[in-house]
């Protein structure tokens, strides 16, 4: 079975299940997580202060529907768990369609569809449903009932740490808040799961390497406030959503603009020949928000196939399973893989000849009779790496200045290396 | 009455007068402003030493015409003052049509249209007229007679000065040197008056600001010559014409290219949603081949309507009262009134709370219910101002970076000032 | 005769000669440069080392046929010189033609063609011939004969010094070690040979001119492996070769990229109006590629016409005198001496009248009557190196900002020092 077949497989299993910002559904996901990476999970009790904020009310939810006049249970939490606004208090009541319609949500622009709607920080209780049904509703009295609770718990969010060769860390974050939606964000979840699971695999690791499965917004903040000082390792990072559609890989930088983690991810995108969209870092999207905040402004871009809002499926029942595949997720998954390898493999070497080109021929780097193709591109990356191993560029330098994969680049630089032409420079560039 | 009407009818008023760079018709210009704001009027002798120049003489002219052979006056300055050659010197005499020819200009390429001419700085006679018209000219003895003056006197200019909070200045310099020509500049001469008279209304400015009405190339250099010292005070500037006409905004940069009164403009212009058109510092157009000169090199550009030499009215008499509109001078005042509304409000501010976001929503400053689109264009430049407030951002970045016109960029801040989540960082940026 | 003449007559004398890295022929062909310039012929005995390097033994070759089973020379080294293989060892054999085949190489997409092929630094014998003229062998014994010398011998180079005001140099280096080639390189050693003499007649040069023709690969490394310290010296520098082809004029910038040669460079190519290629350093081409290891990191680009690999004729028998023409090595030669003014030229200069603009009219470089349009490009020149003219700008930066040619940016200085309205300013930019 491919990885991506694996990952199609759990997100199936995981769809069900009624995740929010707090409460069990966030907890069996992170359980499911964890029979494949030892992950952590953090409980954080209602009320933590964290920053400006507080983490909130535990919400879990057991039922909720409306029956219509005649009785009938016309819209049913057990149907779609979009159909309740996400973090609804509790409710039990009949009541005329006039005075329901404004805790009904509907897209009239996409009628057939049911929209993701919820309400963390204002207590007030709904349901979504397609517009169609809302057309359809007959005049009448109504009875609604939520059996939810928001009371007194705690946050949970999953965490998963592989030590490298230094602490110096590369962060993966992804957002495991949202209900039954696949491509927002079963799929994150699932890509960064198998990836942790790919590099826990490695014997070794340059960089040590963090994963976290959080909710959105609050669950970062969370995470920060309590791990201010280890933010300060953070030397890459990636917020991962929306890896499962077919769309292109898109990438919005970090708000520094123009750090490692962004040249590494364009270099790796540029690398596989197929258009991609590139964007500078704006302070609204996932968590990169407050990674990238000014009192953090840390190296943290965000990979992701079609981005939050630019699919009509977005935030609606249509971004089931029908919406992901197999061959998406596993794309996703050797994109990120192709990043860590650029992170991994990005060194700074010194040419140990570096007065004219060394005469390859003699070492069996070069063709013999002048006119012969083959090799040629090959020859090309040891020339680039020879000729820009000056003690300023690091390999990924190279691979931007000659327009040559990564992977090309990192490959000449390991011939050279056994050459004995080439020996790596520690330390910041001169 | 819009300020557009009553500027269309003060063009109307001083359109007839035959100006000059020096003499009664810039007086009586001067005269008229000093109805509006109370500039204060410079006399500066003939003679003067400014710079690497002299003062010259003063013109005043009477009449001046052509008799045909047959004793028509077939040409006349006071059917239209552009048919005397500027700082013409007098002259009485009968000629042959062809000793009379080289005194004659026209615009073979325009044959309908008088064009405008000067000969300041070399003692010289002639008439301006319509090519058709010399074409018509039978041959014959023709009888000349310009009766002006050149004589020592003075160079006059108009100076308003609005102090501020603080004595960096904002210049806004126009020239007042064209006889009856609309656009070119009497535009330009009425705008600036409006604009004077407008910021004298404001109860407080944060810049002083500084209005010269004065004579091209030679105003400028005798204003600078005569305020060396004070130029150094000039934190923004522009040169304004041609402001009448029913073209796009058009800037050329001052000669440093990326002042702040630059960004400025072209912050405005493009938060206009309107084309326009923008240039890099060239060392010939107006004024500001003075005041960017290098031995000033002030931060001072050049903002107007369709530039000089762009338009076939330029420079001819179609450059009249049909060629401008109160429509267009008031959107030229408007323009120019919200640079000044971008240099005033440019602040720099820190957030006060730069760890992750400050919680919107309980500030009533963020939407309640995900999804519901009201307000988000408000909240982006929210989000917008608070990661970017660190320091080292002025507002003026923020609207760049982010693409929002200045105006939300600064309403923003109002909104997060007057929730204490940012102070105003005074001194240079970190 | 013009130059362009002169030079194509040499290329026709030159072309028999079966030039190679070493041997007669590279000898012959500098003692007929030396009836035009006294260049200095170095040879460098087999052996020597020069860095990762080692001079190789000399080849020369009297003759090399092939003749079929019916006993006829089919391929001839008298007939065309690229028939053998260059740097053949001797061979005299009989053979069948399947154990014949893996010694000839043709080219099957341009069937018509000789190929050009070398083998320098593995023993190897083979021919060269059409593809037309492969498919027509029939089978049978073959005989084979090269008459060739590989021995211990020298490597020679010519080299031509010009001294100037200052030892800082600029070095003109091309290749000649290619057998009956045209353009490449016959245009490019016809072309130096005359920029040199013309340098020579030259009462004053500001550089010192240093010429090398050399060839390719352990040409360059061997005369920087001679004169590691003298390369220091050179300022600026220019590989040259496919100078005779129709093509327009093709740039490769230095490693550094935006030295003062690649920017003279540039500003005579924009200067002509007329298209042109440009691209930045890769390492692999001619000379450049040593002259730009990271070692010494010259500031040497490569100006050519059709840049090497190109053109269809390139490393064929097509690249002969059919394929170049006078009008391009003239042109080529025009270029090449107009880079060298913009180096002799390039100067830096402070206006002495830096606070606004001089009066130019009364030192008569001013038109006197406004909306005269002679002389405006003339006195745009003067304005523009007046504004500029601020210590911090050379020539070729005001010509870049300006937009002007070089040429007519220079003459503006002129005037203005004849007007004592500059002065030079030595040292680096303030």
């Amino acid at each position: 079975m491919t990885a991506g077949a694996d990952m199609l497989r759990f997100t199936a299993e995981a769809y069900p299940i009624c995740r929010s910002i707090t409460g069990d559904g966030v907890r069996r996901t992170l359980a499911m997580l964890h029979e494949r990476i030892p992950l952590e999970v953090h409980e954080v009790p209602t009320g933590t202060p964290v920053f400006d904020w507080t983490v909130p009310q535990e919400w879990n939810i057991r039922e909720a529907w409306i029956k219509d006049p005649a009785g009938r249970k016309i819209v049913d939490f057990q149907d779609c768990n979009l159909h309740v606004l996400n973090y609804s208090v509790p409710v039990s009541a009949r009541l005329p369609l006039a005075e329901l319609k404004p805790h009904l949500f509907t897209l009239p622009d996409k009628p057939d569809l049911i929209p993701y709607r919820t309400s963390y920080y204002k207590e007030a209780w709904g349901f979504c449903l397609s517009h169609n049904q809302l057309q359809s509703l007959p005049d009448g009295e109504y009875e609604v009932h939520i059996d939810s609770t928001l009371a007194d718990g705690s946050l949970s969010y999953g965490e998963f740490y592989l030590p490298g060769e230094t602490e110096r860390e590369v962060l993966f974050s992804t957002h495991v808040c949202h209900p039954s939606l696949c491509n927002d964000n079963l799929s994150g979840i699932a890509v960064m799961t198998w990836l942790a699971a790919e590099l826990r695999e490695r014997p070794r690791r340059r960089y040590s390497y963090r994963f976290l499965f959080i909710p959105g917004t609050i669950g970062s903040i969370t995470w920060l406030a309590r791990n201010e000082e280890r933010a300060g390792r953070i030397a890459h990072g990636l917020v991962a959503a929306n890896l499962g559609d077919s769309g292109n890989f898109h990438y919005k930088r970090s708000r520094r603009g123009d750090e490692e983690i962004d040249r590494a991810v364009l270099a790796v995108l540029r690398g596989t020949g197929e258009e991609f969209g590139a964007e500078y870092f704006v302070p609204f999207g996932y968590d990169e928000r407050q990674y990238c905040s000014p009192g953090f402004n840390l190296p943290v871009g965000s990979l992701t196939r079609t981005p939050w809002g630019r699919y009509p499926q977005y935030h609606t029942s249509a971004d089931n399973l029908d919406f992901i595949s197999a061959e998406a997720l596993e794309g996703s998954l050797r994109t990120y893989l192709a990043v860590v390898d650029v992170l991994e493999g990005n060194r700074r070497y010194l040419n140990l000849n570096p007065k004219c080109e060394p005469q390859l021929g003699r070492r069996g780097l070069y063709r013999t009779i002048g006119g012969d193709d083959a090799g040629r591109a090959r020859e090309l990356a040891l020339l680039w790496v020879l000729n820009l191993s000056d003690g300023d560029n690091e390999l990924l330098d190279i691979a931007e200045r000659s327009g040559q994969s990564f992977a090309a680049i990192r490959e000449a630089a390991d011939a050279l290396l056994a050459a004995s032409l080439l020996r790596e420079v520690e330390g910041p560039a001169r």
